[in-house]
């Protein structure tokens, strides 16, 4: 790697350089891919699927082959147990996990998913369109087989739900996941309930009425200036699930606009900038290698709920961004308070999870994570899954979907054959609280700095402890570092307890 | 293929299928690079050029390795004196003339070219908004040096320039193709001339004005929907050089628009409608294989010709679209018989091929082509060709281009490194004629039903005759199974001389 070498490190050994040179082709066709990918999401005409199916699964195919390759299995192979510098070693680590990984998947069944899944998608946008689970079910009962299929091919003893949650968080093992899991419910549904038995009454209506999509995108598109976004380097459209997709060079965002709900959108953009900031502060020099890669998705997500939960619901930020929503919605009649209020309130009745509040938002994720544990392990069939996740819905956030297309419709993931995905969100929130809280260390004025719109404190702790090390550090040990703690569910414990005990007025003892 | 086991003809040989399997993998890489190339040109933020060049250039050498594969080279052996179907036989032929062109050029070589032209492009659409090709110059100057080495592989022996052109038009040698060009030169040089010296003022200014883009791009929708363009397999975007990408799933067509010249941009997204509409008649169930691919470029330019200038540029098209038109832009006061003789004028001042009346189009060609062969060959440096470009539109046009913007750096192909596509243009003219007399041979009133905006008998002629073949039948081959005639000049030049002979009342002996 040229900065290596640059800074005086000994040369790498030629292994170790092939290596490099070989991982940077493997990531060209993923990125590919993932231009493909967004394209099928936000440009494809309807018609396209059968073309961009065979050319995303031949993609998926060729990756594959390549993280398998036996010439890469010789590198490897020559690189154990070598002195490498530590950034080298970490390189070798990333690449030897997926290798090993990738080799015991058979390429066919790589590409059986791949074009599955994209078939899935359109399936998926038509039934979410028709509210016709019946019509996507095929789809998902095809992916829900290919993937335990696939996890059985890593490794038969194991859990398999297990094994595919490490496609989506490979270094943070279930278990501790699912403690951290665990301690969230454990302090959330309390306060939930307190909450919902609670006298105070916020102003939620602050935001009532009509919103015309255009000036949304407009505003939208404000707020990402304000916050900081590249456009030399991205772009904002509509998806009908909004989603970051790129690299440091690159970095698109999406989102979608409800007419009655602008803070829906706005809310959105800003959780998508925090993943595209992240991929933006990835190193330029190391593109293609590990070093220039996110770390997985609880660290993705600990960016996007960072910005979305930490900066964009607080107090500061209303201050300085409600007089510019009112110039757009000149009806909008709130005070600052008022707008951090309706932006913090604790729903009773929204089935969305995108929509969601703070704490309510972790029992979506729980439905989640028990239907699709359920679903891969064979114990739910997916004919049964509308009613399962009705009732669940029910009794968790005590309300019940009239429709499919706001209940197990309302997620694009399945359609991506991404099971295990789901908890890195939850993992994601309690990282974000868990880092804001150091950020606040080191910055005490930050939220004073937030209401002049001033940003770039934000942007400078997080990517100086967070996005420029790509892949280095393993997730637990990059929180460790930038924060000096293990990585636990206590910030977030203790950021919601202070935040929605002010906002409710609920006893000292939650 | 499942057509012709289904057709009953016997199973074709394990080389045939696995053959078949390879190259469809080769296809979808080819065309993933296709959607990336389209993103670029279309949607990509500016910022996103190194990772793009990266992506493509990796897909180039893949394709270029699947291509040079040993085992194709095998199944071809195999193959060699096999006893085919013909259809069969086709594609081993297609595949056979690829392979071994593919198999001379070094893949180091291919992904530089296409890492070079993936930055060029960038270059070139800075260097053209800011009229400065000495930005651009660099670019060329690599491309034009790697473009010689790779004819240089292929066969030292021969004109580099010849060798480069089979790129595009590999069917037709290089003479054949002078021939043809020859032709069309030797008769329009002296009607030109004539024009210029004639007495009759057509009617020019029927489109003079302020045109509003927005309105021009409901326009051009409006003229896509009533040609018939397939929305749910395609999209109309905007880019500095309107193009078409895609296949049979998903063509998709760009334009631009110049507010002081709506016919610019209407002629341009008809033409694109063409190109688009020879993507999406070929045969489904060959996606990926040489007969679901279209037969290069002199015919594919066939196709856009057509119908920019045989049903775009018609009095019975006038007629049509003429109300329509002025329904978008009331100011517009002129009789199809005018905004005929507007479109069909004869330019004096014209600088901008795409702009182009029927006639000078093809000086605009020559340029280019004598520029490019001059650059290919050494005879010219890249530092030399504002000031050719620019002698050279004064004595074939009797104009000179002031700025660079205009002149040499109007177009996008040398930022792709495409010499020897030009000549394609004019080829494709004179056979889009040819194709046009023999279907008003069986369709004697097609220009009735143009009248009518009925389109179906044009797209199912040229769906019969050229789309659903593929590459089934070589370029001449397929020219004179559609019409009876081997490809000539001979339709184009009596086309033009019908009617411009009428237009501007010409002598009789033109």
């Amino acid at each position: 790697m040229a900065t290596e070498s640059a800074s005086g490190e000994p040369d790498a050994p030629e292994a170790y350089e092939k290596l490099v040179e070989h991982v940077r082709r493997a990531n060209g066709v993923n990125d590919a891919a993932g231009v493909l990918q967004w394209d099928q999401q936000v440009m494809m005409p309807e018609g396209g699927t059968p073309a961009r199916s065979r050319q995303l699964s031949t993609l998926s195919a060729l990756e594959h082959e390549l993280m398998t390759d036996d010439d890469l299995a010789g590198w490897l192979d020559d690189l154990d147990g070598a002195d490498l510098a530590a950034e080298r070693a970490a390189v070798v680590r990333e690449v030897r996990r997926e290798h090993e990984r990738a080799v015991r998947v058979p390429t066919a069944l790589v590409q059986r998913i791949s074009e599955t899944s994209s078939e899935a998608l359109s399936a998926w946008e038509e039934a979410k369109a028709e509210d016709d689970w019946a019509s996507f079910a095929p789809y998902l009962e095809e992916l829900v087989d290919l993937k335990r299929r696939y996890a059985e091919h890593i490794d038969p003893e194991r859990d398999a739900y297990a094994v595919l949650f490490e496609d989506y968080e490979p270094c943070l093992p279930l278990e501790r996941a699912e403690e951290i899991l665990e301690e969230l419910k454990a302090a959330l549904v309390p306060m939930i309930d307190e909450i919902r038995g609670s006298d105070v009454e916020l102003a939620t209506d602050a935001f009532a009425g009509e919103f015309d999509a255009d000036v949304q995108e407009a505003l939208s598109r404000e707020a990402l200036s304000l916050l900081g976004y590249d456009w030399e380097h991205g772009r904002l459209d509509v998806s009908s699930h909004p989603f970051t997709s790129g690299n440091q060079f690159d970095a698109r965002v999406t989102t979608r606009f409800d007419e009655s709900d602008p803070l829906g959108a706005l809310t959105a953009t800003v959780h998508e900038f925090g993943h595209a900031t992240y991929q933006l502060g990835l190193p330029e020099e190391a593109y293609g290698t590990p070093l220039g890669e996110a770390r997985d998705l609880s660290v993705h997500e600990s960016q996007s709920r960072l910005w979305e939960n930490h900066v964009g619901r607080s107090r500061a930020w209303w201050e300085l961004f409600l007089p510019r929503f009112v110039e757009r919605f000149p009806d909008v009649d709130a005070s600052p308070e008022e707008a951090y209020e309706a932006a913090n309130q604790v729903y009773e009745d929204n089935l969305i999870r995108v929509e969601a509040d703070e704490l309510t938002y972790h029992l979506h994720i729980v439905v989640r994570f028990e239907v699709e544990r359920a679903l891969v392990s064979g114990e739910l069939d997916v004919s049964e899954v509308p009613e399962v996740w009705n009732d669940k819905y029910e009794e968790y956030l005590g309300i019940r979907p009239e429709t499919d297309a706001e209940g197990c419709l309302q997620d694009i993931h399945w359609s991506h054959g991404s099971f295990g995905y789901f908890p890195t969100y939850s993992l994601g929130s309690a990282m974000a609280a868990q880092l804001f809280e150091a950020l606040q260390a080191d910055v005490p004025d930050v939220y004073d700095r937030v209401r002049e719109g001033e940003f770039d404190a934000v942007h400078d702790w997080l990517g100086e402890q967070v996005h420029r090390h790509g892949k280095r550090y393993e997730t637990n040990e990059l929180v460790r570092r930038a924060t000096g703690e293990e990585f636990a569910a206590d910030a977030f414990v203790s950021y919601v307890r202070g935040k929605y005990g002010e906002l409710y007025d609920l006893e000292a003892s939650v």
